[in-house]
């Protein structure tokens, strides 16, 4: 049987363990970057589908840009440049020669799409563009870690552009509202919505905005990030259109993204020390149909009842797997359980003989988890059990990252609540306080979330008054 | 109203003007890029998400691999690296560092993905490995060409092993199967399939299968391509499985691929000199709803209804635009004409008096595909009109492919032949043959198809005994 080392021994061996042998992912023969494999591909294009649907309804359309930018276009706007410069991979050569001006890979797309909607863009009819891409980015990284740091990775980017700020600042926070919709609906995990410190922002924001999630370690993962670009790419790229007053006047835009990151915080958020747990709506394999049987009458009998459930379920539109293979039910069920699937169909001689069968779910544990059904009306009972694992899941997180959070109004007590969770604690924003820190503590101004309490604190640091508190932990 | 070239005059013209009239891709300021905006993007996802689905249905699953190849891998199949180095980007820098090895980024996946499968594929209980990837590629190109040739372009690639020839031989065929079905059921557009000659092969393959289709200026368009690639790959990563007897085998591999060049096919194939006509399974919009009024008093009776119409299509699943724009009834027909949307749905004051629509069809011209429906049971007989048009569409694709295919016996007949239209000829599979036609004539062979009459023939070239007709074309 498969082994992996316990949480509480080495959580980092224990992620890179999972993804193993969960079999989503492997090293490539190329630094920083992985493969992905069908089952944790297929985890990602779930995901992908919920949030592609979130954008479609919420007006937006996709499109595909080149994953080439010319060196000189990200030159243009001067802090994205300095903020990518260092990271880029860059094609010198093309068809057996080499180039007159070098290309960059794209470590984002604000350029290249900046210059296609300064084409595009002539009037206010034109306005607004609603624009997402789903493609890979290179940002070259020296250590790589699954999901969570790799030179390519997969993500979305949609980039919009507005007559107005107001109509540009809405746009940013109703992406924000869509990830963390996302996050909690689709996979079960509560966020909190805040803005970026000064230190923290995209290069060449005027704002960022983010969801940051707590991981089983209690350490932050930035799970998203809506930024407002002002009229700063705008100005870069002569982005202008016509008003209704036949003036010209500078577009305001935006940009947001959320990469496979994700499925690293699926995996830490929810996995324990028997593998992944995964939500059911997004979910490779929702249930599993295990056949338990002892000698050849049985397994005949068994997989009759084993075959039909099967079948109904996938009528029912579950996406349900039956588990056929010639193992013992115990290895079955560790295998299954290291996946994560949410919902085990245990068949064995009694159960068709009462016509029942047993539900084993992978949110509770061991007995708690267990409960015997009938066969008539499974799937709509399965279904009910899937949403309420979805609950279940949300609800565990939601109270561990909740009793894992402490506000603070010391730097004594930030220092201490940092060890072990986070900590909310008032600060001016000010780079040089989030480096000083970062470097006494490890912990990270995450953000200053939306949600504040009505008040005036003393900043733990400079003693300056301030109405925000900002959100420390240890980052990933 | 926006003019386009009639198809008569200049096709090449007719082709990029109804490709920026129906507002589907863009030049990038990359060489040989570009960019695809959401109305092209959205045919595109279309096809791929029926392309896809046929995929998973056959047994295949999505994984990714990473965009970056090691110069290294390309060199190890001997045949593939002389096919592709004159077409490579490389990488010579990441992270502001001259890398110690070049990366190419990917032409093809067929080296990386050999060596992880090597990594992966211990037994024969591994096999067969059945992953398909969708990706962008890179092949330099000097004359860009949207959607038939980019620098860059979508597509998805297929790689399986297999324990034996039979098997990766069967998957070759079911590939194909899956790639002409596509064509047929998803875009109304008839496919010839066949083997390519030896000179047409893939680099790297033992044989090479494909797809062709012709186009409205009766060249062929080489649609998809399904590659036997014997052992050779297996051998160049030594890709070895343990099998039942306890002796390690070499394994077996195939490729298969098509590309956003599909799009371009939907266009050459259906399009008129009135712009794009989409079959209705693909088509971003598969109806739109136009009202017609000539006062505000006749406006909110049309609208009222029309919004009804809408709502009642949109319910029952059809991809349905209301065109509720402030512009003539003129322009908009004449607007989604141009961008192909199969069925119009009229609705004006006389048709709210009679409880009835207009229906206007883009596959007929004018009043034979016009009629008068009423509003009661409206989206049974759409859905029905819209099965209609997929058939209508394939019946006119194949009406004008069959009258423009000629058998001929002789280099004369052929020559004549392929002037006009594709030619049957007899020949044997050699390379000189192929390459004296297609100096001489510009036609090349594009397959020998896999359906023949029994009989043999004589080389219209060197005269000697052939069992086979190969098919010739001049080709995008």
């Amino acid at each position: 049987m498969a082994k992996i080392t316990p949480r509480a021994q080495d959580y980092s061996e224990w992620y890179l363990d999972v993804i193993r042998e969960a079999d989503m992912s492997d090293y490539a023969p190329v630094r920083g970057c992985i493969v992905v494999k069908p089952y944790g591909w297929s985890l990602y294009e779930n995901m992908r589908d919920f949030l592609d649907k979130r954008f479609k309804d919420t007006g937006h359309t996709n499109a595909a840009f080149p994953m080439f930018i010319p060196m000189s276009f990200l030159q243009r706007e001067a802090q994205h440049v300095e903020g990518f410069s260092p990271e880029l991979a860059v094609v010198t050569h093309g068809g057996g020669e080499p180039l007159e001006e070098a290309l960059a890979v794209r470590p984002t797309s604000e350029t290249i799409i900046g210059y296609m909607y300064s084409q595009w863009i002539k009037s206010y009819r034109d306005l607004p563009v609603l624009i997402n891409t789903w493609n890979s980015v290179v940002r070259w990284e020296k250590r790589t870690r699954p999901f969570l740091r790799t030179t390519e990775f997969y993500w979305q980017e949609g980039h919009t552009a507005h007559a107005t700020h107001d109509d540009s600042a809405a746009e940013v926070m109703r992406m924000l509202d869509v990830y963390a919709d996302h996050a909690r609906e689709d996979c079960a995990i509560p966020v909190l919505k805040g803005r970026k410190s000064a230190s923290e922002r995209f290069a060449g924001a005027d704002n960022t905005f983010a969801i940051e999630a707590m991981m089983g370690d209690k350490r932050a993962l930035q799970s998203a990030t809506s930024h407002d670009l002002g009229q700063n790419f705008a100005r870069a790229f002569d982005m202008k259109y016509l008003d209704r007053d036949n003036t010209e006047k500078l577009c305001w835009t935006t940009s947001w993204g959320m990469s496979w990151r994700m499925v690293g915080a699926v995996i830490m958020v929810h996995g324990d020390d028997q593998g992944l747990r995964l939500p059911p709506k997004i979910a490779p394999v929702q249930v599993v149909v295990v056949p338990i049987y002892k000698n050849d009458a049985e397994k005949s009998a068994v997989f009759e009842v084993a075959g039909r459930v099967h079948a109904e379920l996938k009528d029912a539109g579950v996406r349900v797997r039956l588990d056929d293979r010639d193992e013992t039910p115990g290895f079955k069920f560790n295998d299954w359980e290291m996946r994560g699937v949410p919902l085990r169909v245990e068949i064995g001689p009694r159960d068709v003989a009462s016509n029942s069968v047993a539900l084993g779910r992978r949110d509770m544990p061991g007995k708690a988890g267990k409960s015997f059904v009938p066969q008539a009306g499974l799937s709509d009972k399965v279904k009910t059990v899937l949403a309420d694992i979805h609950t279940s899941l949300l609800s565990q997180a939601e109270q561990f990252q909740n009793a894992n959070i402490r506000e603070v109004n010391t730097y004594a007590e930030l220092k201490a609540a940092v060890e072990d969770g986070f900590a909310l604690a008032p600060v001016v924003d000010d780079p040089k306080v989030d480096a000083q820190i970062k470097d006494e503590t490890k912990a990270t101004n995450r953000i200053f979330p939306l949600q504040q309490a009505e008040g005036e604190w003393t900043c733990i640091l400079t003693g300056r008054p301030v109405r925000e508190r900002a959100l420390f932990g240890k980052a990933y």
